[in-house]
């Protein structure tokens, strides 16, 4: 871990990973919405070397998210700001942003005014992520179906699903879980979105309404251009496929090494979209 | 309110109307995983004199969504005596009791040993209750469909949908809304279950996958016996129903005075039983 930084002048606290609407704190009230209802949004944004190279797309999507959801959208600068205090080293580091409701309301019922709480904190970075991008993921399929919920495509805070998820891979030995909708229909993998190579062409299945809408895939749909073909794809497709990958905006590209036991090569590709995406989005100065 | 109660002789603290874990507070830490991901359960009770009548049934689903969960069950004992010292008066409470699978993880995996956070919170009695049960409700029928969504039936943190519902409803000044799932089914309402008279006879439609298996429901159930029917119930056949009312556990029976504005009439067994309802759940002693 990076960026722990000199504490010596900060406030005394208890933390000095977390900022709580811009302070250093270690807890957030226990009437706030996020909490009890899952009333909010959050992004996990990495940082190389103090930047997000990133950081545009994952405005833009938590922008979005505030403005379906009548939440006060935080001002960009302000999270900016905080993040760098957060991320204060020369090296890797993650920080997750949660932006929730704040507290109020009648039930479900929000408030008509609720002041949002701003919650930054500073995560450790995933072990093992340079060997799963050379030698790939275990993946398994899940037996959790998705489905296309409201509001869709958001980062919300309604992950029960995914929890469970990884609860299957983790009674499984497995990395990741692919998962289906009732149809069939691949929807995206547990930490990321999926990318199909077929006869070294991109394809990435959907945008399936009960996936997240990856600020990765974002990234190689912005990169790749006519290169990425969008379209519903489904698990017995999966047979014709040459390999697969998960996309998330901290990992960049990882193989599927196999699916449910079945070993998936290595595309001839993926090195070269790797270095792309070091290129565009790791590498400083 | 009443059960506000004698607090010269608890500790000093920020609060008086919430235990965190046994103690007077009102943070909960940053880390938990029920803000950050939705992970966790509660259940919404009500006491008259001190008492729930409904407690049983709420215990048995917290203990069957914490089995699911995989989190550890807290004591029943320990959850009754909490809530015994936030509700200390003669009249009518309300506790929330949250229970979260606590701090940790990698992400959405979780540890594999957490200590779960217990958080308990008296809540304000709903405004025009007793109105709502002479007078029906204004029902809209949502834009939002419902689905089977994991884990089923439990009351999880995962609330933004009927967040989205409950913001529609005040659009429309509406107290309540139906949700149907994507084929036209009946799943359940806003704010509690479904029941649809016809003919004097009562049908629940379902039990639906997407919808929470109500306690208020459940209590009418055991009451009813055979009287209720519970079968999958769709939108097109609520022009054959005399009248719907909505069930939950706080609420008891209330029935549905207009539904996207047409007006049902209110059906003559509702009084025979709001009668058991407050004979078995609220008249104390």
């Amino acid at each position: 871990m990076t960026g722990d930084g000199d504490t010596r002048n900060r406030p005394v606290s208890v933390t000095d990973d977390c900022l709580v609407n811009g302070q250093w704190a270690a807890h957030v009230p226990v009437g706030d919405r996020g909490l009890l209802y899952g009333d909010g949004l959050f992004e996990t944004i990495a940082f190389h070397g103090g930047v997000s190279h990133l950081w545009p797309l994952h405005m833009r999507r938590l922008a979005d998210g505030c403005r379906r959801l009548s939440i006060e959208r935080p001002d960009v600068k302000l999270l900016a700001d905080e993040c760098a205090q957060l991320v204060d080293g020369p090296g890797r580091a993650i920080v997750r942003i949660t932006i929730t409701r704040g507290s109020g309301g009648r039930a479900y019922f929000p408030p008509a005014r609720a002041a949002p709480n701003r919650i930054l904190m500073r995560r450790r970075w995933p072990d093992g992520l340079d060997r799963q991008r050379a030698c790939g993921l275990a993946m398994i399929t899940s037996s959790i179906h998705l489905y296309p919920r409201e509001p869709q495509g958001l980062k919300h805070l309604n992950r029960l699903e995914q929890v469970l998820m990884a609860r299957e891979c983790e009674q499984q030995s497995a990395d990741e879980a692919l998962a289906l909708d009732h149809s069939g229909a691949i929807v995206e993998a547990l930490t990321g979105n999926i990318v199909i190579v077929r006869s070294g062409r991109l394809i990435a299945p959907g945008p399936h309404p009960a996936a997240v809408a990856g600020v990765g895939l974002q990234w190689l749909r912005e990169r790749a251009g006519q290169a990425l073909q969008e379209r519903p794809f489904r698990q017995h497709e999966l047979q014709t496929a040459d390999s697969l990958w998960v996309i998330n905006s901290v990992a960049g590209l990882r193989p599927v090494a196999t699916l449910d036991g079945r070993v998936l090569p290595l595309s001839e590709v993926l090195s070269e979209w790797q270095q792309a995406w070091l290129h565009d989005n790791e590498i400083v100065g």
